[in-house]
């Protein structure tokens, strides 16, 4: 039976053989779970995945959103599914308990959802898109709005969004001119217009509970002006219910590229002057609590971006072994035909794309691990360092998942072929639903500035130089591996010429006269570290599949080691020698693009 | 005013100041023709494009094909450019006059052809798809045929497709099954389904002639056994006027990821015993005729590619030019925000889509310059020389500038950010629409397979070398221009390489114990011809514009000249270490992604 949306045995890889998530298992936090219950969690979040979601998904592009009056209604069949997630509690499994979640751990949370995204991102986020919006309250909320608010947007009965972007006001969040006057009651009036906003509105709950971001009047420019508001659609009364009608609607819903069954709203906020909002923590601060959400958005985003390509490779290579087409190559003319799996160049394809898949379902998770010991490592210095990693690393999650993932799913199409371009498979969808992920969310050219202009070198650089040692750690074992001594030495070359170039790029980025230069070269940066960090994972995949090939593991189990072993063989090979010529044009920082002049780029 | 579609300045540059191509209507064939009536007809073309078939291209999208009862019917939008089309016989303006199209130099009919395919290729191909039809007829059929079907073709009078593709035949041409039974009249009885038919049916002409494949019974197996039929769907009376109807239906239309306007079809033939065609040429050789074609359909979907990349690009850079967001870079918090193209990161990306659409229009007209010259050149070793060139360089006309078009797309999306994302704008659209573009008439991977197992050891290698002179001749050019050396070098230094790793995979792809890994190599070495072939293309421009920046040309057109210098310069410096990067791929030439074992692949 072939494998759908996220290879089962990767999971089991990852999780307890490369990662040993097991050991996180010991804390007190998860002692309520062991190996038994994650695994029985995973594998019922895939049977609903398959059986619910996945088969809405294309439906849903299909049939999109309707409009009407202000209210957005959602293709009838994703009602159902939506049903199941709520009476699952799937939303909030990784939620604490003291927020009414399910209080999962987080990475299993994670595993689970890898499933819901790629069966449908759309109908899993009307699902648990209130979770972000809880957890802001929880933070940074009066005891009053946590009672009012939280538990019924963990549970799902209500519904959450964010509402940040303005047509003037996208990746500049300072710039915007939403409004908000004090009443004398303590409450705000809210005027203003947002676009762009997930979920802003839906037919599938009964409220909705909008974070605004808006500038009190008098307040500072730019972001420091900024402040957050709770809007809920209704008001609520003192015993919970719900009250009168707010003055927040939505305009319309957009039309786009892919996500075409997830609402992407416009939102007039006080269009009869009566918009009113509730201060979420201090006036003026609500950035402070949007940078709070800033990573585990990043992360979502990356894992939704990995979903889909996981999705795709796996389309792709059972319909590879199954569409019969051309004899095998150097065979006589009247030779049977073959499967296409079977042709050089459908195999390098494939092969390429699992090295991307793989690597980056190791690389999220290492991550989440990163995430999570940061809060449950035994040392300080354990939590600083996993700290360190995990803001180091996000942006790459975002950006650099994001855009492999993309190109992934483009070359799904590429092994369909002419099938591939038609809407009878699900791999052109991916496709076009994948290609937000490098916008939203801060696109990457935003994500590779932060790299370049704040990770790189915090903390001196330290930060930096232990994410350099730790790829080492995982080089010196394989050296130790029979077959991966070579693998290995091209893990420390690539390492020692980042450490070099790194530093030709953060002085270039430090000095006055260089600094633009050096952000022209910043998303290239940012892929060359997610490239090495895809031999990193392979490497250390090898390590621990290597040993296994050709030891009494089920011969399906021994070809998914050989998998490993050659996925990391045909990446150091292909890959790895593209990433120092990377490596070369970064160092030789051409200020070309910084040095022309606006017209000459031409088509005046 | 931003120029639309494709920048005219540019193809004045190519026409004349980079290719010369003033030498050709010196020709004897070319006697009507002068400087002022090329210019003339690029200028209406654009005109046409703009005005009348651009303001179709979003609502054929999004309204897309009707289907009903065996017929296609297109947008109501698409019936006004179509006439204008056929009145102003743009269908056939590089037709020869002896066949009734307007006699016009095909190059001259390339460049009016690139706005139209970019202002909307649909409506263009409903116009203009009979040519291919009507040129097979020319060269193979009888003065009967020819009578009954050119000049009714070559108007647009009737439709012409091409009957190819079954669902069990795609790339593998020689699998079909589509089946001719020989009458006593001399006509053929055809039974068979064929699928993915552009223009299979509409309803914006009377009739439609098929070309179709099959296979007479008794015929040898695969591509030996292939015929070649015409089946119109109404037969052509004595008198020239339409008779009874054939029996060959559309079944259906696709629905695809983008060409919504374009009507793809399933077609059965023969489904009431009663579909008749003519034999076209010779029995059982049906692919000697479909080989003459392959040449000048690889061209023309490398054109469309690359009309595609250049609307996207001139899309982008003029948003990045308007859209304000952001402060510059580096000053201070209270500074006004800026238009996004002083973004580095925004530079960096609109500049790389500059280089390769460029470089990518260059190469174009390059090759069709060769076409040109190879029946026109002087000399038999001048004919000799281009036609190999030609015939060397397809494949990499098709396949390269198809992957590469399509990325420069997908980063017109990310420049727009989330407004690239929805259907507001156009960038979205060209994404979608030119995905097609390297699936079909031979997918990357098949045109991969010709350079590398035909082209590549064309007369002992000869062809190949004869390529690598030429990029030579430019770079020793370049030498003598000041500002040009390093540059120069550079690209000599590519064609080096080149040599060296063309021996390494030419002797892999011979040896029987290695050819498979060869061929699991093959679309990254096409990839690698094509990114020196764009290197080669921006020398030579920085070879011709260079002089000329501080010359005395107009304000405009210096900042033309220099963005040639300037996107030289990027390319050389920040894409050329990356090529270097390949080509050591290359020549490792790893047998990965052949030794690996097909369940190793994972996803079982």
């Amino acid at each position: 039976m072939a494998q759908q949306l996220v290879d089962k045995k990767d999971i089991d890889f990852v999780l307890w053989e490369q990662f040993g998530f097991e050991e996180l298992l010991k804390k007190e936090e998860y002692k309520e779970f062991n190996k038994k219950t994650c695994e029985m969690i995973i594998t019922e979040a895939r049977a609903l995945a398959i059986k619910e979601l996945l088969p809405t998904l294309a439906e849903g592009d299909k049939e999109g959103l309707k409009y009407e009056n202000g209210k957005v209604i959602v293709p009838e069949c994703f009602k159902r599914p939506h049903q199941l997630l709520l009476e699952g509690e799937w939303g909030c499994l990784g939620v604490p308990e003291e927020m009414g979640g399910q209080g999962a751990p987080s990475f299993i949370s994670a595993f689970a959802n890898e499933y819901f995204m790629a069966a449908s991102w759309a109908v899993n986020s009307y699902a648990a898109m209130g979770n972000g919006t809880a957890a802001m309250i929880h933070l940074y909320g009066t005891p009053e709005q946590k009672d009012k608010y939280v538990k019924k947007l963990v549970s799902g009965e209500w519904g959450g969004t964010m509402l940040l972007t303005e047509s003037n006001a996208g990746s500049d969040v300072g710039a915007l001119e939403t409004t908000a006057k004090k009443n004398d009651d303590g409450t705000y009036t809210i005027t203003g217009n947002k676009i762009f906003i997930t979920n802003g509105d839906h037919n599938l709950c009964e409220n909705i509970v909008h974070p605004v971001l808006a500038r009190i009047e008098g307040a500072p420019k730019g972001i420091k002006g900024v402040s957050l508001f709770l809007v809920p659609n209704y008001f609520v009364n003192g015993d919970g219910g719900m009250g009168e009608r707010n003055d927040v609607i939505c305009t319309g819903v957009e039309h786009k590229h892919g996500l075409k069954g997830s609402a992407t709203c416009s939102m007039a906020l006080g269009s009869k002057g009566k918009c009113i909002g509730e201060l979420l923590g201090e006036e003026n601060k609500g950035m402070r609590v949007m940078f709070t959400m800033v990573n585990g958005a990043r992360m979502h985003t990356g894992l939704q971006a990995l979903s889909y390509a996981s999705a795709s490779y796996l389309l792709a290579v059972n319909y590879a072994r199954e569409r019969i087409q051309f004899r095998e190559l150097g065979h006589p003319s009247d030779a049977p035909p073959v499967a296409i799996i079977n042709h050089p160049d459908v195999r390098r394809n494939l092969l390429w794309m699992k090295s991307y898949v793989d690597g980056m379902h190791s690389f999220f998770h290492y991550v989440e691990k990163c995430g999570e010991m940061a809060n449950l490592a035994d040392s300080d210095e354990d939590k600083e360092l996993y700290n360190g990693q995990y803001e180091l690393l996000t942006p790459i999650i975002k950006s650099f998942i994001a855009d492999r993932g993309y190109q992934v799913c483009v070359q799904g199409i590429q092994v369909f072929g002419g099938a591939g371009y038609t809407q009878d498979y699900l791999v052109e969808q991916y496709a076009r639903d994948c290609k937000i992920t490098s916008i939203y969310e801060g696109t990457s050219g935003i994500q590779a500035m932060d790299l370049l202009g704040r990770k790189l070198g915090m903390k001196e650089g330290k930060v930096f130089t232990s994410f350099l040692t730790e790829i080492g750690k995982t080089a010196e074992q394989a050296k130790k591996v029979k077959g991966l001594e070579d693998m290995a030495e091209s893990v420390e070359a690539l390492v020692g010429r980042l450490g070099e170039i790194s530093i030709k790029i953060g002085k270039t980025a430090t000095s006055p006269d260089t600094f633009k230069v050096a952000f022209a070269h910043s998303l290239p940066f940012l892929n060359v570290m997610g490239d090495i960090i895809i031999a990193w994972m392979l490497l250390w995949r090898a390590v621990v599949a290597a040993p296994k090939v050709g030891g009494g593991a089920s011969k399906k189990d021994q070809a998914f080691y050989e998998g490993q072993v050659k996925t990391a063989e045909f990446y150091m090979n292909t890959v790895v020698p593209t990433i120092f010529g990377q490596m070369d044009s970064i160092e030789k920082c051409s200020p070309a693009a910084i040095a022309i002049g606006e017209d000459a780029f031409g088509g005046l």
